[in-house]
């Protein structure tokens, strides 16, 4: 009747106890249920080899718990356990999730156009470990590993305030706070800025993390569709005039999924029209310093004559994105509240990342590394779009980035992005649709190519994979299309 | 008239532009302010060297941006520009600040006893670098700095499942997420699990950083008082009862702030209310590993019938700090969430320091250092009970916790910790007064001594020269009550 018990004489637990933990374990857990009748004492001592009171006192401690219940001349019968295993309802406990992307169902030879991420193969991991060496071999290693500041390491901090005075990138009085990543320094800014219900326009389409955690943070999120010059400032306008967001956030630079780039005409209007609306500016620059060709713009932050625009950068498009460092710029009444947020979240960023990523950058060995990447980066962006104009069907149409890492392509009608996705999975080629960056558009024939962790001849060889599915798709419908009957005329 | 003017010939601006958008600036700043008449363009151009032309186009510009008007025959007037520098009302936008922890006031040479955290001489250096070394040198090294999973580093997350699993502190099924520090796991479980209103079990006192970042979420937080063995049962059952609150956060070991340690049953009691209210229960032990006398008790987690306690663990305590790498263990649905949560809030934990982590513990470094902070933490727990002893006035009382980082004082009346700690700092040794911890009790006699992070002869120094100043002020508020003039009997 009793499922194992198992009791051990060399325990620092007195048996009675042990067997009182197990019966009620058991009966907790409804292994055994309500009704049932326990052995009487005298027989489970007899099964077990134990004295008969020390059944005895487990039963006692059993039935003041209220699990069980002794009937003269019956026997004792289990009371409690009749709540099911788990009373927490989990499910509903926990929120619904939120739209995830796909998980990537390529093999290690696939050819992933799925993440918009660093090469690793690109890594300067030599420089990487002397960083490293110095920072563990330092004097203020002790500091470094002991608790810090929630607006960051005191170095790196200065260091890169530093550097964005001398790019425009800050005003006077601006403060920075490392975040863990730019994830979070957008994370930190809806927590301190957003209450549920408050209007949020972003761009649309729009990089998945951004509109999935303000939407988690319960704005109502609106979309400014992007052309190619970012986004549509008619649009925009009309968007801050009838819906007074309190916050609009753009990337500027090389926009993720689209690659396009905003001119300097467009940034101008774009602030004078915040402005008029009293709207904040986050201006999200993480690739920024992967301009490949043309000159580089000068910034929101730069160009905005209030310089209250929120500037938000980055290391994880560089190199080494697995260390979560970023930093947020921005007038320091807002900075004193994001710092508060910071530490309520985690204390602070990792602190050995942080030191390690100050002499990466501080040594100079950031910048050369940033010109080879740019270097690279540009054969990569050759490759992807010339690519595309050989193999993708008659009537795609595609970004024309000068930076960044993403290429965003419209196929012809009919074809959906995402119903093809398993049939270039299938091919060992994979992308993300265009429908995982919709905030409210849908456009089914998009789909974005992240082109700048593969080799020229890789990108080569998936696009033209891709071209194949799209066109044999392309010329299956239009020959079933063909195909049909004619109407009747009735 | 015009502040200073720089144009630049060379640029790839042209110098209508630059000269529109310096204008612009200035009058958007306030530094031309409305009303005001701009120079003639004949004037402008004669005083700039510039084509007159060009001094149109810039005002044409001006003043299709609204921002001057053109009178016949009088000249341009700055029209715009009216609206302060700042459109933005940055106090308004950002939240009230939480109620923070006080600066420390000390100087190197000081004494303090305000921070839980682990002595940073005891660090084992050497054994950090070798970690380090190992990570950098290892072959997966560019795995470690690509983009990782929310979830954390794999290696690791096995190692700390089956270390829980050996603890007793996992049940089969149950899943880890790798957190930035314990602070970011508490954090996710508000995000995930508390809805604004929601009611939440806390400890009273408890450590502030739970508190804030609960109330942010918009908990409706209510304390449990913590007398020497944990909450108070019957106070916590009535709570349960009468407000059926959504979380329990309990640290039944060696709680922050007053080192208190729930006995065994008080834990098995504890599950009992909290499986009849249907309360989720997280369990924070991030001091577990501190015990320095008497037997390791069994977690909530391994007592808990359903297994259904939120475990939460972290290396901060143990070395450090200054990395952040925590710990969740608890049921797949829930923790299928926090993963989604975590996306959502930093992507991932840093790798570098995940990597670390998993060489210092998985080749038992940590536990050798473990060892040591043991029989050193074990030093400075009696040195703080004993100078507590020695020199505290008559009438305080203080807990003695078996473990952990901090001791809690109690003062005899009328003492206030609050107003005495100026005294104490500007004498070299500061504390956190009760009233950084409460909930919802106030005890304005109550101070935390967090004793870890000083040698034995420190603690001694400290506590002498706090009992010091909390003797006098006792002496001299006696000496004042018996001076009061007997009331006059009418």
């Amino acid at each position: 009747m009793l499922p194992s018990l198992q009791l051990d004489a060399r325990s620092e637990t007195p048996l009675y106890r042990q067997l009182y933990e197990q019966l009620r374990s058991l009966i907790q857990s409804g292994l055994i249920q309500r009704g049932e009748r326990l052995p009487a004492t005298r027989e489970l001592a007899g099964w077990l080899g134990l004295n008969r009171a020390t059944v005895s006192a487990a039963y006692e401690l059993l039935e003041s718990d209220g699990l069980i219940k002794g009937h003269v001349g019956r026997g004792s019968f289990v009371e409690g356990g009749q709540t099911p295993l788990s009373r927490i309802a989990w499910q509903e406990l926990a929120e619904a999730p939120a739209a995830g992307l796909p998980a990537p169902a390529l093999g290690s030879e696939g050819i992933s156009f799925a993440s918009s991420r660093p090469d690793e193969a690109l890594f300067p991991l030599s420089e990487f470990r002397a960083c490293c060496e110095e920072v563990i071999s330092a004097d203020g290693l002790s500091t470094i590993l002991q608790l810090g500041s929630p607006a960051g390491h005191a170095p790196l901090r200065q260091y890169l305030l530093g550097e964005a005075h001398v790019d425009g990138n800050a005003r006077a009085g601006d403060d920075v706070v490392i975040t863990s990543g730019c994830q979070q320094a957008l994370d930190l800014l809806a927590r301190v800025l957003i209450r549920p219900g408050d209007p949020v326009v972003v761009e649309d389409p729009v990089y998945p993390g951004l509109r999935d955690l303000f939407t988690a943070a319960g704005a109502r999120l609106m979309g400014a569709p992007v052309g190619p010059q970012g986004p549509e400032l008619h649009v925009l306008e009309r968007l801050l005039e009838a819906e007074h967001p309190r916050l609009l956030v753009v990337s500027p630079n090389f926009q993720n999924p689209t690659g396009a780039t905003m001119p300097l005409e467009a940034r101008e209007r774009l602030l004078r029209l915040a402005y008029s609306a009293g709207v904040l500016v986050v201006e999200n620059d993480i690739y920024g310093a992967l301009r490949y060709e043309g000159e580089p713009l000068a910034s929101l932050k730069h160009l905005d004559p209030a310089g209250e625009v929120i500037f938000l950068g980055s290391f994880s498009k560089a190199a080494f994105p697995g260390l979560r460092v970023g930093w947020v710029i921005g007038p320091p009444a807002l900075m004193a509240r994001l710092k508060e947020a910071k530490q309520r979240s985690d204390l602070h960023t990792d602190q050995l990342s942080q030191a390690v990523f100050f002499r990466f950058a501080e040594s100079g060995r950031l910048a050369a590394h940033l010109d080879r990447v740019r270097v690279e980066g540009a054969r990569r962006l050759a490759a992807v779009l010339a690519a595309c104009r050989e193999h993708l069907p008659e009537g795609s149409r595609w970004t024309q980035p000068e930076g960044g890492m993403n290429v965003w392509v419209r196929l012809p009608e009919p074809l959906d992005a995402g119903e093809l996705l398993p049939r270039a999975e299938r091919a060992g080629v994979n992308y993300l649709p265009g429908k995982y960056f919709a905030v409210g558009r849908a456009e089914p024939g998009a789909l974005r190519l992240s082109f700048a962790g593969l080799p020229p001849e890789r990108i080569r060889e998936g696009v033209a994979i891709l071209g194949e599915i799209f066109k044999n798709e392309l010329g299956r419908v239009r020959a079933a299309r063909l195909a049909e009957p004619a109407r009747a005329l009735v």
